[in-house]
């Protein structure tokens, strides 16, 4: 039987399952980080070690085709470590925006406002991929967990500096932290997702700075995909729910139909029958 | 002979002195970067290294006092690695903006403002000292060199994307490093150091929108420190001319007395009589 693999990797996870040509699953796998631009080897052996583990699982050395959707993949160079390692016929290495948006709308046209750890924005139209963000954290992912985290910090910073107002939010999260020391000794170590994890708790402090920076940044990159045209939006990733609620009286959204992780074993199933999705 | 040292370690390089009681230089010595925070091991070799040759090339093997204004000084835990290493009888590690501080202002009133691969902020006023930036470049340091140039790579990418306009400097940048994905894969590994390599050119092309947040950054911070006090302001650091001739117009400036390793070297001496400079 040919067997399918779809990875849908991410900055904090990654997610793996694997399937028969009709895309049914067969079995499913978990495993920590992989974004092949940020940390290569450590995203490649969690990728090789969750293939490899999936296809003995069925007792399988070989797969008919892998479609791994990875953050990072859109750096120079991040999928040289990757790109003849696995055992499969085919193996199509995308961004995790390709894969979440082939997930999320299926073979509709719309836009897929991924955001998670990081934040990247996917257009399909007319059969035609293209994306936009994703650039990662240090030039970029603004309105992502990871960036939600760092402005709360730098913020923080700022007002223990007087250049911004103080608030009892950012007091406390300089207490907590051991005061601005202890927020830049953090952050000279911190990985996006050490950032990300403090998403949550911006978001219900609602800084209406941070917050509408985020939000503008959002609106500004899904005008540009639209280019005029009213595609619906669908939100995904960690955050989706949240942006979805706060943003959707703006927009007009559509949920999804499936996860990064359909979108990654359909990317699978559609390069081996040779028919996988362009680059606009 | 009692000897003092004055180390002055930045996020490019790092450049020390020895001298007598009275501060009459006797050697000098450079080496490679010494941020603490961002490559403790790093900067710790580069010091005592520097520390030990320049006792050596006077025979001698300990230091009365040795000074130190170091980038990364002020995240927490950041001295841990140097202290107690050093052979000297008293060690006084500060951040580089004390230092650069006390050479600017000597014993005048004012603020320094100090620009070079980071950016931070310095005020002396009565005998006390303060300051503000210094953060980082992950949490802010803008203005600086290393800000200008990750600035630029990001204001690229956005161009490519189409979320800013694209201009001929843009599209050349873009060209350089292999396109958006080229720029993307160098940010994932640059150093502070790295990005400020581009800071010539970023203020040749002097892109409005770049400039512009630069400029207002520099003016809120000194008028957070000057608080109403219309303290002289003296810019110094790799970019300190450069942006002395833009904002001059502005500001009451005031040229330096002196470089951060005569800071350094004031703090060493004046540590070891016990006197040594006050946090506000």
């Amino acid at each position: 039987m040919a067997l399918y693999l779809g990875i849908d990797g991410g900055g904090t996870g990654c997610r793996a399952a694997i399937a028969d040509r009709a895309g049914r699953i067969l079995a499913r796998a978990e495993a920590g980080p992989a974004n092949i631009a940020s940390d290569p080897k450590g995203a490649r052996d969690t990728i090789i070690g969750i293939v490899q583990g999936l296809l003995a699982g069925l007792g399988a050395t070989e797969a008919a085709a892998v479609g791994l959707g990875l953050a990072g993949a859109n750096a120079a160079g991040a999928d040289l470590a990757l790109q003849g390692a696995l055992p499969a016929r085919h193996v199509r290495i995308e961004t995790d925006a390709l894969t979440a948006t082939l997930g999320a709308l299926g073979d509709r046209d719309g836009i897929a406002a991924v955001i998670g750890t990081g934040a990247v924005f996917g257009r399909q139209q007319a059969g035609r991929f293209c994306q936009i963000g994703g650039h990662g954290l240090v030039l970029g992912d603004c309105a992502s967990g990871a960036w939600l985290g760092r402005r709360a910090l730098t913020q923080a910073v700022r007002a223990d500096d007087g250049l911004v107002p103080m608030t009892p939010w950012l007091r406390d999260l300089l207490a907590r932290f051991g005061g601005a020391a202890g927020i830049i000794g953090f952050a000279y170590a911190a990985s996006p997702a050490d950032f990300a994890r403090l998403a949550p708790e911006v978001i219900a402090a609602a800084d209406p700075d941070i917050m509408a920076e985020a939000e503008a940044e959002i609106m500004t990159a899904i005008a540009t995909l639209q280019a005029g045209a009213a595609l619906p939006v669908t939100f995904i990733g960690g955050l989706g729910e949240i942006y979805h609620n706060r943003l959707s009286g703006r927009l007009n959204t559509a949920r999804p139909i499936g996860s990064a992780l359909d979108g990654a074993l359909r990317l699978a199933i559609s390069t081996d029958r040779d028919a996988g999705p362009v680059r606009a």
